[in-house]
Formats: C-alpha cells, structure tokens, sequence
C-alpha cells in the first residue's frame, strides 16, 4: 500500500477507535498537537512502563527522577539552549511563507504546492534570521526580561542539575544513572507526521555518569541495550538500524552519537539517541552555577566531573512505531482484515470476552468470565453484532485473544480462545482463563 | 511538635532521602517548583497508579485520556479563563512588594517582616489591578497576539472538548466518565508549603457526565467514593473533614461543590474538589465552537446537554498529604525514631534485605533473597553498619518490612521479619518471603 496511505489509514483508525485525537478539534484543531484517548492512553502507559521496568526498576545502578518542566533560566544559558537552541528562518516576502533556510531544498511553496520541493526561483527570500526553539512564558505577575523562564526542551538538563542530590540521598556509586520520564517542548517551525514530530512531546531519558576513560566501554553496552528494548517491544528488526552520527552532524558537546532508526511510511527518522556528552553539560552547570559538580571517587581517591552516557527516547515516536510497525491489512475469505499486531504485553486490551449471542443465559456466564479477567488485566465485553465483525472490531485495536462462551459452555465448562495473529481457535476450561492468560502474558 | 518544626522536618527529611528536591537549586532553586527524587518519583507513582486503577481500570463506565498542555486559545476563551481566572493585585510604592488584594489580611510586608499580617499602615498601596493567572507562551516563530497559546490551568478542558471523541470511539453510554492525570499550570503570586502550592502540578480529575436531573444523586455518590479512595490510602480519617462551598465561595459554573480538606500543619486545606459544573462548560463550548455537542438517548429519544460531576484531586497535594499524615517521631530507647508510616501498598520500598553482617556468607544469601524479592517487588539491598541504624534508615522511608539474615538463617533457612510500626520481629522460611509479602500487599 502507498506510504501516505498507510499514514492516513492510521490517523483514521486511531481517531475512530480512540487512539490519538487532534487537539481541540471543535475549534479546528491546534497544529501538530494531540490528545491520548482512551486506548492511546493504555498503549503509551504500557510502552512507557516498560522503559520504566527496564531502566529503573530491573537495575540497581540507576535512580528514577521527575524534575519540573519550568526550571531555573539560567539552566539553558549554562547548557547553550539560550544562544545555540536555535533555527534560521527565511522568510519569502512573496508567499509570506516562513521556512527553515537548512530545509529549503525539501520545502513546498504554499502558494504552488504542486510544485516540486525546493523550487523557489520566483520566490523573494530574506536573509536568514535566527529562530530559538525553545517557548518562553513569564513566571510571577510582570511581564519582563527577569521573569522570562522557558519550557525545557529536554528532560536532561533536570538530571544534570540534580545529579549530587541524587547521589547524596541514595547509596550509587560512580558509574550510575538518573533515569526519567516527562514532557518537553520544542517550538518547532515544521512539525507533523501524526505524533511523529510535535511541539509538545514526552521524553524518556537516561543519563549514565561514568568515569572517564571508563565512557566508551558504557557507551558500547548501552547501544546493545537500547536496540534489544525496541526488540524486546516487538518492533520488526529489520525495519530498526543505528545511523552514526558523522563529523558534520555530531553535536558541539558529543564525542559520539547513535541513532536507533526506524523505516516509517516517511522514510527511515530517529526514535532514539545514544549519546556520549562527555563532561559538557556537567563542565557548564559547574562554571555558571559557581558550585562544585566534581566526584569523589573513594576507591581511587580520584575527583573528577563524570562524563556522561546518555540515551533519550521519544515516548510519543516509540508509541507512534508501535502503531505503524503494528498495523497490517490482510485478506480473508475476500475481505480486508485489519490488525494491529501488537505484542501482548503491551497491547491496551489483552483479552475480550464474547457471549456467541444474547440469549439462553450466554450473557450471564461471559459477564462472569469478564468480571474473573479484568480483576487482573485489561479486559473487553462486547455482546453486539455477528461474532465476525466482532473478532474484526478488535483485530483492529490488537487484542491478542478473544474468548468466546457459547452453548457447548453451558454443558462442558469450556470456552473458545481465538488468537488475533493465527486466528486459530482452541477450547479450553472457563475457570482456566485467567490463568491461562497470565502464562501467555509472562506475568510472574 | 511545633507545625513550622513538623513542615521543616520533612522538607529536609524529602531533601535528604530523596523524596523531593529544590527545583535547579544549583542555581539558588526557582520559586516553589520541585523535582521528585527517586523515592518521591515512586511514592508519587504509586498514588497515580492507585487512582487510575480505582477511576479507570475498576470501573467499566470511565475511559482514559491524556490530553495535551496546549490547547487552541479558543478553548480558554470559552471556558471563562481568558476573563475571568484573574487575582486582583495591589502594589506597595513604599516597598515594591506586590500582594493580593483579597489576602492582605494574612499578608506581610517584606521590608518589617516581623510586622503582624495584614499590618500595612505604613504602606502606600497602588489600586487593585487583574492579573491573569495562565501561562501564555508563543507558538510558531513570531511573538503576536495571533500566536498566544497558553499552559493550561486545568486538566478537565481537554476532556469536555473531546467527550465527543470518546464517546464515538468506545460503547460508552451516559452516564459515563473521562479520567485523567497530568501537567497543569497557574502562575500563582503566592505559592508555597512546600508542594503544596506551586505553579507547575499535577491533577487527577474525571468529569463525569450524566442526564440532568440525575445529578444530584451522582454528586452524592461520587463524593463518598472519593472520600473513600483517601481512606484506603491509608490516610487519618480524624484529619479528613467535607468543606460545603457557601452560596459566596461557589464558583459561577457550579451548582454545588464539597472540598476534601486535610488537617496540614499548616490549617486545614482542600486536598480534591467534588462539583456539579451542569452543563456549564459544555453549553460555552457548545457555543464557542459552533458544534452541537449534544447527546442523544437513544432509550428514551431525549436529545440533551449532560450534566457533570467532576473530582478534582491534586497528585502533589495528595503525595504531600501522604507525607505529612506518615510522618510520625517515636521515642524508643532514649533515642528518637522517625517513622513514615506509609501504607505499604504506596510505600516507595516493599522490602529491605539485609545481611547481618557482612561475613560468613550471609551477605551471599542476602544477595540471592534480594534477587528474589525485587524480581517482584521494590526492594532495597543494605549491608552498611549497625543492624538497629538499618531499620531506622528504613522506618525513615518508611519501608514496611525488614528481612535479616543471621547466621541460624544458614542453619534453618529462615530470616527475621521485623515490623516497620509494632517493630515486632517473627521467623520465617526463606524461600517463602516472595509469597509472604504478596500476601501482605493484597497482589493476586
């Protein structure tokens, strides 16, 4: 299928069953932002709670954080967000449209879409003019220079800053890391791509602090350990790669960086960064702050500024993928079956429960069985329509199991278990559900 | 103990266990905004959690959302906010210190702090001026009123705009509910106690939208069900207490309105909101946007605006209450005891492991009992200094058990439980401390 196709097919899919909605929608929508719904919301909790387990609680060397999205101003001239956090725009005095000058090669003219990207040879561009990114708002009652504080553009800066408060309070040791989850907004000119780039996004980052000289070993293991977490979420290998970033792209405080890439219907784009920052941010914050950031290593009786491994994930472009690496369209006895093939452990929706129809006590038994199920895990009833259409109603949404009670259930105890992937169906006893979902779902 | 000395003692304790940090305080902090340490991430993680799973996955008739901080200008506008979410501010010429006109009261004056509130004759004041309470930041690359978006100062807006949406989306009939939890921001001029009061914070709300007419016995309904959700987090019933909102303190889109108020140190203070907003936000939407937002019953034909109940509760406010109603100091043998007394189902630690000593092997099969145990559960591995100084390092965070292994554990494999409130200590298997502290924890 075409790859715009399949984007839209997803954007449609996730509205109409509550995936993702724009925002404010009966006011014509806010550009480039989204809403959760009521399954999007299960999906990013799940993928979100995964990295949480990985990362945090699977690991004795790093600590969780949750540190405020406004911070101290002078955290962003200290880390060269107020100076360097910057785009050079264009303007055309022509179109009155506004471009990134680094972009202009894949830019459309608003005014002749049709025209092929880049073409802007009637086009009466400005000089380009440096844009910061980051969205500043003003913090007490007076609108003025001294109030100005910004939204973070990254999660990282909370870590750094907290770094000494965390070793203080915890019992780690160098190497160790600060891992968190949380929101971050970046003003950007050309967002788009559903979820893929927005203004308002959520992160999910993890700064490991290490010796230096000690960083390029930590960095190889935490590229192995990233890309086996995607694995580990389902995505299909072959569609995930690393991408080096070379001289001419590397940033000014990195000594090297990965990307862990996936194929979207929109080319091959980043979901998450492995980075080596050295002792730059660390360096910066001790110089601005006037306060000493060093580590006292007991061991050795070595003092030194840490270096720092990092590794950044996009929470909303890691569901995105989820979803697009998910999504397939197959056809059975003549017609289109759509299916988000999600793994189970973080599908919204792990098992429904379908009594064959609403008489001779079938509906009594499955609210029974779907009141003993969803005490554990995220269950659905549904009762309305052809038990076809309702296999389909949640293909499309990616439950891995539907449960069916029919007459046969009345007699032997047993239940029809219909798998989302093979669509085979098995029998197995009623009071054996839950159980049995537990097992297929790893739960301890 | 005096209830300054309570409040300073925990903002220390916070500090230096690692609940709650000073916001960028390498930079001085910024004023009342916080960052959760590694156990105030999980303390707070763990009251969300108790909430989503009481508001959504226990019940049948809510849904999820999570929508955006940005929302379209418009909505704010319709919702009242843009004119009406105002404080009314006087300025001192005198001292240049800026208070509310309506707290003057309890206000003191910066440069004579020892003054008594409200003593202000000396003070030459300014006539009340409005200032907005939201956020307003820039989106896109040119600061103009066209561009204004604000943070948003509620949660609950992005659910009424997208009621709609989730009805399509999911079988939902009314009466029905939408839940969520996330960022909200109001740019207070007095903040403070602590993360009681900040600008930046986090709310737990769900609008629940039923037939008008049948309000009334939902608002009742819902109010005991959240008073008692705060019950079962284990909080002091004799510190909870209804406040009615009186004809002067209800606001213009409520019928009625009941605070759930906690005994702080500092007075007692709403810690959620139960209201009956009608169909107060709907109807401005409704009209704002153009868009029918009506509901049509199909049972009865009845075409109708529905009603709302909505809980407001504050995540910050609740973990804070959680600190404050735990915190308890003991005398035990001449010495003080600090205990967080935590309900263990929130506590940020289930279980510490702790080797009595750290030879004859004992810290090996500590090791492989702290596996085990965080295999399921969070625990903590300490092996640092005198057994009596571990516990209190753990009452300190409020770790409802202890598990020590002595030498007779190599003998008779079994372990010392001791008890974080009676202090009580009892043997037990092993291999069984797994089981024993699911058991204890209500997990199935």
């Amino acid at each position: 299928m075409a790859d715009q196709t399949l984007m839209d097919k997803l954007v449609s899919l996730a509205k109409r069953r509550g995936f993702v909605f724009q925002s404010s929608e009966v006011y014509g929508g806010l550009g480039s932002v989204w809403d959760y719904g009521p399954l999007g919301v299960e999906l990013k909790r799940n993928v979100k709670e995964s990295w949480w387990r990985a990362m945090v609680h699977a690991r004795e060397d790093i600590e969780g954080l949750d540190a405020a999205i406004l911070m101290h101003p002078k955290v962003w001239e200290a880390s060269g967000h107020v100076s360097g956090f910057t785009d050079p725009l264009v303007d055309c005095r022509t179109c009155k449209a506004r471009f990134r000058a680094d972009k202009m090669a894949e830019a459309r003219c608003p005014q002749k879409p049709s025209k092929a990207p880049g073409e802007h040879a009637a086009c009466d561009l400005t000089e380009p003019r440096l844009f910061n990114l980051m969205f500043k708002t003003f913090m007490g009652p007076v609108e003025e220079q001294a109030s100005v504080v910004y939204l973070r553009p990254e999660t990282a800066q909370g870590i750094y800053v907290n770094y000494l408060n965390v070793l203080n309070a915890t019992r780690q040791k160098i190497p160790f890391g600060i891992a968190q989850i949380g929101k971050a907004f970046r003003n950007e000119i050309t967002p788009g791509n559903f979820i893929f780039r927005t203004r308002e996004f959520e992160q999910m980052e993890m700064q490991f602090f290490v010796k230096p000289g000690t960083d390029e070993g930590w960095f190889e293991q935490w590229r192995e350990q990233r890309m086996a977490w995607h694995h580990a979420l389902g995505l299909s290998a072959d569609r995930l790669r690393w991408h080096e970033h070379g001289p001419g792209e590397l940033a000014h405080y990195a000594k090297a960086a990965y990307d862990i890439e996936y194929e979207f219907p929109f080319g091959w784009q980043e979901i998450e960064g492995v980075h080596n920052r050295t002792d730059f941010d660390l360096g910066r914050h001790q110089e601005h702050s006037g306060k000493k950031l060093e580590y006292f290593e007991q061991a050795s009786g070595d003092r030194y500024l840490p270096y720092v491994v990092e590794t950044s994930a996009g929470a909303d472009r890691v569901a995105l993928t989820v979803l697009v690496d998910a999504y397939r369209e197959e056809e059975v006895e003549g017609e289109v079956r759509v299916v988000l093939g999600f793994d189970p452990a973080i599908a919204p929706i792990k098992a429904a429960i379908l009594p064959l129809t609403k008489k001779d006590g079938l509906p009594e038994v499955a609210q029974g069985l779907y009141r003993d199920v969803r005490r554990r895990l995220p269950a659905f009833y549904d009762d309305g329509g052809a038990i076809g259409r309702r296999y389909r109603r949640q293909d499309e949404v990616g439950t891995p199991w539907c449960f069916t009670v029919d007459h046969d259930t009345l007699t032997d105890q047993t239940v029809t278990v219909r798998d989302r992937d093979t669509m085979a169906q098995e029998r197995i006893a009623i009071d054996q559900v839950p159980q049995w979902l537990i097992d297929r779902l790893g739960m301890a």
